[in-house]
């Protein structure tokens, strides 16, 4: 074949591509902020939108999510206040971690059709992007959605929440609120399996039997029923080295009052809290911090992403052997996401939560 | 002269000075914790009660009290609640440091008559003891009450805790509460001395100027009539590095909503809730601990006991070098510590509060 041929071909190749294209519009569904909500999101919040997916100019790929998920954190980016991230603009896709399959790309050397992708995809059907900040997920092993959970944003809380900013040792008594949540979940048993007792708070009976008998945690105190003041006493007499806290209110008033000497209260997050309308409520036990040392410190799992990629090894190690486990509510549909958001806060989950496209 | 007549004088020369006891009969004034208080500390709380004091046995020796230290944290010994130290018994002498003079010793030779000695004589003119935990001043050249400010518990408090748990480095902003007070005051001024920028936080004009012009501070706050939040907008634009904390409330929820990223909040006491007969107010803006990545540590002096010593040592060339300034609010008459104690919570002094004898 001469080069003129070949040039030809290429050129016909493009033109038919384009037309393709052209004939199949494709429609993305997405899930756009209206409204800042004051208190509990309600229906006025969001607004389903639809648009036609442009064609991908140079640099581009298209993603096709598969799964979205849903943080108790994303009721905080909806807040017009300064925080580690900016709000989400009113006008925006709701912002949201996402895993997908990428299925368009025009001229990007990082990614090819049918790679597996996690990333900040938003809460929508269809991510066109320039791929930056996309992460390729080689894993076939592990179902993908588990990218989300115990090998993504809450996995990598938990780990470098407890090791590195719990700083948890062999024999250290460690309190977790949230305990059958995403985060609370892998907290405690990543405590379990380096030697600490771990006690667990949870809402309800039949969330605190999977606590204690599924997960292993050596006790579960049950905040809708227990008194936490007194089962605290019951299940660390000795007080607690190492609070991971999730919750805030109640609950942090409660692991401030049993503090061990030098103990360390990670503030990862304060879900009782998120949706108060009135100001937040304070730890009044805070002066426990004085009299045994003890230190409070915040934290934001981006900090450690240079070492993701270890702890999600390691994890994974976990997983293989089975010493760990994780449990995933997935519920479906784009349509049905205010409902499904309001699960983060009503209880009704168990483990990470997650929006299935 | 032979070995029974040795014998013999020893004999004698010990019953002259058990005679020479008995008839010089010396009275021990002390302050009685009689009743824990609710609140602020009223007459019914302490008595003023007479002892005659007894002999020395093996190993005691006697102190005249000079000067009795009043701190803010004498209020909190005083509540029957689980503390980094016990609280004062009823019946008990009210707990205090003292600095006094030794005037009698029986067989310690740790300490002989006319040593000057600090130590926890507690609210009494003598106070009778094996001397444990008592130590010698040797220094002649500092006026002996430093030994209850600068160069004690209140300069310990302020060297370690601006230096080890507020971990200050040059050009650190650094907001100080009670700025006027024994331990904020110095707190500023090592601050200064380790080139950080320095706003305090006093109350009334008086006290503004004191800590502005003469101990120097970059800025000061007045919280009796400026509006903190504003001020500290105004004053440190960019956020906080460290907050030391000796006064809760209102002010540690400003300092909370003004924290630069990894910022440090030490918690040395909370002298605005002391006196609450509520609950105490915890700090709403805690949140901005994990914003910030921030650090809230409680700190107790008591722990740095073994560095004491080079403290005093760098704290006494600094003010040999012109560098450190103190204040002493010293009343006397030990008939009026009700009502000079209380000068620690109604603001009515400056720097250290000092009892005299």
């Amino acid at each position: 074949m001469v080069k003129k041929d070949l040039v030809h071909l290429k050129k016909r190749e493009s033109q038919i591509g384009k037309e393709i294209n052209q004939r199949k519009v494709m429609i993305n569904k997405k899930m756009i902020l209206v409204n800042r909500p004051i208190g509990i999101p309600d229906e006025s919040t969001w607004n389903l939108e639809e648009e036609n997916i442009p064609e991908l100019t140079h640099g581009q790929i298209l993603i096709k999510q598969k799964y979205i998920s849903l943080d108790p954190a994303m009721r905080g980016w909806m807040n017009n206040t300064k925080s580690y991230i900016p709000p989400v603009e009113i006008g925006a896709v709701m912002r949201a971690g996402t895993v997908g399959e990428v299925i368009q790309v025009n001229n990007n050397n990082n990614f090819k059709i049918g790679d597996l992708v996690s990333g900040w995809g938003g809460v929508q059907e269809y991510t066109l992007t320039n791929g930056e900040k996309y992460k390729t997920i080689n894993d076939r092993n592990s179902p993908i959605y588990r990218y989300l959970g115990a090998l993504g944003m809450p996995g990598m809380t938990a780990y470098f929440g407890i090791i590195n900013e719990g700083k948890i040792k062999n024999g250290d008594v460690v309190l977790v609120s949230a305990a059958a949540g995403a985060v609370g979940s892998l907290v405690g048993q990543i405590a379990k399996i380096k030697g600490c007792k771990v006690i667990g708070i949870a809402g309800g009976k039949e969330k605190c039997l999977y606590v204690k008998n599924e997960l292993g945690f050596d006790e579960v105190i049950d905040y809708k029923n227990d008194n936490i003041y007194s089962a605290l006493k019951k299940y660390c007499p000795d007080g607690i080295d190492v609070y991971f806290d999730n919750v805030g209110g109640e609950m942090l008033d409660a692991a401030l009052a049993k503090l061990r000497m030098h103990a360390r209260i990670v503030i990862c997050g304060a879900i009782s809290q998120y949706n108060n309308k009135s100001k937040i409520k304070g730890p009044s036990n805070y002066l426990s911090l004085l009299v045994n040392r003890a230190t409070m410190k915040g934290m934001v799992v981006f900090d450690y992403q240079k070492d993701y990629l270890n702890a999600e090894n390691q994890i994974r190690e976990w997983f293989d052997k089975g010493l760990l486990k994780s449990n995933e509510s997935i519920f479906e549909g784009i349509e049905n996401f205010h409902e499904i958001f309001l699960k983060l806060f009503n209880g009704n989950k168990r483990g990470k939560l997650i929006l299935k496209l």
